[in-house]
């Protein structure tokens, strides 16, 4: 059986919706997330990073990774448009786009304002990290205009992808009142059953 | 044909490379790389974006997406273990990782030396982003040992991903004497015809 190791609030709530989403079995290992202030890979999981998956013997991170393997191998055909289809380009665009581009200043504004203990972030600094963080967000803006999801009619893993990212540009008060698309995207996102599962396994 | 809005020194690289070692036909769109001081999608591309590929109708950004685009319609089953074989999980991580984990600390250090015009960057700080980034290189160091490539016994695009953000990683003074394995893997990797040709396109 597939094994999750996770924590709340981390990229592995990502994966937990997914199998969610796809009514597929799982257990999960709960570990403490430790803020990695002076290391990447300082989690309590076999590569040292949120989320590690086991199944079988394959074990790997990469939350974006672990989306595109599971939905290969148990997948069916649903949450993705397959290969070679008219939507796959969108698709594939809006996986990597949530983590490789929308989140890496969100990423910035935690670790100067969460991982550096000690030090005051530079103001001017953060509010650049945020503002870069927007330029992201307001792609995702007019991509989401007159549309309910990020790849043609239907919920997609990417939407899984993008949800997770939007969630912490929330907490972190990028995300605001400015984008009210993806105000009403985030909302319908986290209002699927499938999330409410996925954020309630404390 | 494809048409490739490509700029030197920038992941447009890692699509050129991957054209070249496939073999196939491509047209260039050459666009001078403008610094994203104020802006992350300031390019000269449909998108903002570099690299932006556009094919039929299909115009797309993200290297890692394209990546899989192009593997996906044009690969024939090369560069890439199938889905649902046992080097498939490895591939998908590394290909997610070099831009998802190794190369965010990176893009904070061009960030803090490079966009930010006018300050200083405090040393402690980018000390501390080079140090984030170390701890990538650590995690490939150790894959390597051993392994002449990231996934199984043959060169796949997951190296190509990764090679972009070791140049990057070099260039940046990050990726040093510290890390023989990753020393010849990127010597391994730029010996190749493919990668010649890609970073010739001036």
């Amino acid at each position: 059986m597939i094994k999750l190791y996770h924590a709340p609030r981390t990229r592995s709530v990502r994966i937990l919706w997914l199998l969610e989403e796809l009514g597929l079995p799982y257990a999960v290992e709960r570990v403490e997330f430790r803020p990695p202030e002076k290391h990447f890979f300082a989690q309590a999981t076999p590569l040292g990073k949120l989320p590690t998956l086991e199944d079988g013997d394959v074990v790997m991170c990469e939350s974006g990774a672990i989306v595109e393997y599971i939905l290969e191998r148990y997948g069916e055909g649903r949450l993705a448009p397959p290969p070679g289809s008219r939507e796959r380009a969108a698709f594939l665009q809006w996986l990597h786009f949530a983590e490789s581009t929308a989140f890496p200043p969100l990423g910035i504004v935690v670790w100067l304002t969460r991982y550096r203990s000690g030090s005051e972030p530079d103001a001017e600094l953060l509010e650049d990290a945020r503002s870069r963080a927007r330029t992201g967000l307001d792609v995702l803006e007019r991509a989401l205009d007159g549309h309910d999801y990020l790849v043609g009619a239907d919920f997609t893993a990417a939407d899984i992808m993008m949800g997770f990212t939007l969630v912490a540009a929330r907490v972190l008060g990028v995300l605001d009142e400015r984008y009210p698309h993806l105000d009403a995207y985030l909302e319908r996102l986290q209002s699927r059953p499938a999330f409410q599962k996925a954020i309630a396994v404390a």
